[in-house]
């Protein structure tokens, strides 16, 4: 951490920023020039809050020196990270693998139908919701764990992995059975109650950015749950909020190289959510694998003209074959392949 | 809800949206202009998609006309929610409520100090965090029970209601018999479930804005909770995340009027967790009031120094002493008090 | 336009905005249901200003229907406009153009070096600035007239054309000769003036949307130009500011298909100023192709660590060959070659 | 500044910093600790491009150290600057300065019902534009040097000094003789061209925040305006770009007591263009004296319902003289008086 202090500030004022470093725990070398001193803190805490420093007086500025992470950050594995799955899948491997199906279970019929489809073109793990906390009590609310069941039985018939969303503790010993890979949807990105908890799970966890989190943020989210030894984490880019209004919200294409620069975690993008209307989803899709997106998050539904929750963002089973086609043409422009 | 049709729409296009409409539930009436045709519909359903009908073939635009709320809408209680507490202490009334206290409870001698402190100022309700989920499992995490103990006696000795944050549901039944009002922190704002169990509840239920929350998302939110069966709902602007990075968040003072035009709710303001800086909270406190907020959340520590938490934001006992005097001059220019 | 008024809106106060719609010109249609009164109005005028209803005493809200701009619709043009230029080059048609160059124009030699290498790789159109206001009047300001010289020739010996930007009126007779696209800055995205004076000259404008421009009023600016007679107008994303601070703008790939659906006009992307880095132009290069951007404006300097301004977000010449093949990998996705 | 190098970075990579850090002109101060290297470079230079560094190999991070302007910083003049006007009226000072008036010069007979009305309510300067570039080229372009002579003759009659907005280089002799204070717009506030000349007048320069500009921003450009020469700079808060879209923009109060912690100069609001809306300004003209603006900008108009432009947004002359009434009792809670 350095601190900058004010031109003309006091040396008592410099003393008492000094005291404050010291008692908080850091190393503090002092450099004084002709206008202003700085003084550089070295040491081991990261879980501090720099307006403490900031508010003192005589205080111009204060900037973190390292990032405020260890364990995600691409010195601890410079190589990148590969997330191992079940049938020889890796996530931030050569393949980018696509987890495709409907936002919600709905029925058997309606996931053998969409599963299929979506494992004819390519995908090689199913998506589905069982959990869905709506904003009318009268509304959907997803299946529960018969969803669960009926995701695991149709994965392994049409030989796809399962992923689904977890959005509160009491939920992931339920799901356990069922799922190759826990969701952390946008909303609970900085649930750290729930992240102490996958911390402790031997399964991956794919944690999306929520809609109003810098980088950095995520890349803390996914800090806490590595502290808590779970290391197979993968990134998810799903939109944040702008001034735009077209887009529900706006999706940061260029999260995927920064991430990839920051860290060692896979990066992967949801556009389905990242632009909430199907006829966007494939161009961003393209343009998320162009940009070297590790997996790809597709919503598909067999029907998404009668689907029970955000059928406006699913794409059609052939959309989804086209766009398959579409990003075999592309991922070898950045030295990898679809399945 | 209108839907304006492409200049051009095929005649097909217009009927399949008709039916579209009319298959949700709506009543449709067309109006065919020499440019365009526009379609009305008009029903009692609040709790649908309007993309499902953007991504429709022929559809240019489509907009909600009534607000998608009914309880919280200005309509439905013209003169305005009083939100009535113990002790004759009314919200939303002539007289600007003052809640005050430290971030965490973080022991009785710092409790009884800043309590006390804030009661002699004038403050009418003590706050303070009993549960505090941390990003490093070895910070302080709050006192739990403990402190909603503390809280409560130190509330009644010095004639001050009790709020604090509820985190999740689980903490409800713990919570009701030390607090009079409920406190949803904005990561919380769009938390469901836990919104549906608070609607059941018979205690005040102040809702905080998420950082990147829309003024109808909270409302939204509100709607929730009367819909739930609790109409003692107080909203409360906290700052939403900008492209200013000087500080933490942009306290968005005009969501104060706004909300008094669109809802009959009282609205209140967090200048502490709106700005995060000392120095910043009692210019933003004055301006709340002035623009005409029904109450104020302050955070005050009788030593911010030492504060296990946000001590940073957190005014001295002094500070907050002259900055209620300052809201005593200012208070009258909109017709009303401090205590 | 839509105009909702509150429920319980008095019957005088909806005569009072009729009576105002129809001394603005409009024609209106009344719609009275059983919960509020609705108003259609129809007519010619664009340029009035929503907020003059809105503030009318019972409005609940006012709505435009139809889109304030009728040149740069899609449906002015189903079939996409194409920009013809010297030698056969078509902006808009199934190659995608690159142009490349310096962000300003230094020294004939490195002009030559890196107009060479740009050519070589594939480029068709030599970007790069002869007037360069700076916040320090000690600052490299351009060449003005003796680089668009260097410009022009540079681009005949390497058969490229030239786009240079034009930053007030006054230029554009100078420019004139030397230019094949005027461009057009983010800043002056509404410079209003500027873009009447573009709207009389018969070369093509590349636009550039302004760091906090919504996608409508970038169309409103290229409305502008259109109105004034200038048809061959080509639009630019190029980053806008969010609340991220790794990179310099959040490059909103999205606008790239959004354009696409809403008007006839060429989108491009600058993926230089778009990110601000170096080591994020190719991956985000890569992706405005992969979601269909008609050209690219991409910064390429001979020596990157020399230059005189934007050093840091200039290709090397190697790095910018390397993505020229890349992006030959990935147009035929979308149906398009690079040169 | 202060370059962070990665853990790990290679010792040629160190090299290769500070070998660029000197061909810069900085002097350097290496400090290499045990987990990486860390780089202090101290010089006059300002104005580079710190992204040049951030893209060497091996730089993991680098923080300015110095905010990048002299002459604006509250070190230059810790008492603050007082603008002293004509007549004795000073901004910056004890009194908060009212500037009212239609937001264009429509008429004789407009301009003095208005000024008449608002010269009565207590405000001491009088504002109107003379030059309204449109979108339509049909729409009222405003009066030109018409209406600047009007306003001159109208603040003579009332006591009123003269703000009124310059867009053009070409505009500033043609005003010198009518105007008190030269009024920069949002869209101009980083037209370095306008403000160099600006630099070279010896008339005040109130300049206006752009919707997308930090308030560092606004401070670099006030420092253009003073490294010109022109001392007498107010600057003035009116609105940022956020996504919230109930009003125009979201005015950031915060940014007053902001900008007088890291400047000398007088910090002033624009309720008006703030929030766009007529029944918002109120509101947030108490809220920004209540935070300590030293003058408020504010568009009142004689007749708004048939205003050629931003009708929307303008008082009525009643509502103004409430409002003044209001900030009588508001200014004492912050040590200030208005007229």
């Amino acid at each position: 951490m350095i601190i900058a202090m004010n031109e003309g500030a006091a040396e008592e004022q410099v003393q008492q920023v000094i005291d404050h470093l010291v008692r908080m725990g850091f190393e503090v070398h002092r450099s004084t020039g002709a206008r202003q001193t700085v003084l550089g803190a070295v040491g081991a805490r990261v879980d501090f809050d720099v307006r403490e420093l900031e508010v003192l007086n005589g205080v111009q500025e204060v900037h973190r020196i390292s990032a405020p992470y260890k364990l995600v950050g691409r010195s601890f594995r410079p190589e990148g990270t590969r997330v191992k799955l079940r049938n020889g899948l890796e996530i931030g491997g050569d393949q980018v693998a696509v987890m495709a199906g409907p936002c919600s279970v709905e029925s058997r019929e309606q996931l053998w139908r969409t599963g299929e489809a979506v494992a004819q073109a390519g995908a090689k793990v199913l998506r589905g919701g069982a959990f869905k906390p709506r904003s009318s009590p009268y509304s959907f609310q997803g299946m529960g764990e018969a969803g669960l069941k009926l995701l695991r039985e149709c994965g392994e018939q049409f030989n796809l992995l399962v992923i689904s969303e977890v959005m509160e503790i009491s939920q992931i010993a339920l799901m356990l059975p069922y799922v190759d890979i826990f969701q952390v949807g946008a909303r609970n990105m900085q649930n750290f109650n729930l992240l102490r908890e996958l911390g402790k799970v031997r399964k991956p966890v794919l944690l999306k950015r929520g809609i109003a989190a810098t980088i950095e943020e995520l890349l803390l989210s996914a800090e806490y749950l590595m502290a808590g030894g779970n290391y197979d984490v993968i990134l998810c880019e799903r939109g944040i909020r702008t001034f735009e209004t077209y887009t529900r919200n706006t999706m940061d294409i260029s999260a995927i190289p920064i991430v990839h620069k920051l860290s060692h975690l896979p990066m992967t993008a949801d556009p389905s959510h990242g632009t909430g209307r199907r006829d966007k989803v494939a161009p961003m899709a393209r343009a998320s694998v162009a940009a070297g997106a590790d997996a790809l998050l597709v919503e598909v539904h067999c029907n998404p003209d009668k689907a029970l929750s955000d059928g406006a963002q699913s794409l059609y089973p052939e959309q989804f074959a086209k766009l398959m086609d579409e990003l075999r043409i592309i991922a070898p422009a950045v030295g990898r392949r679809i399945a």
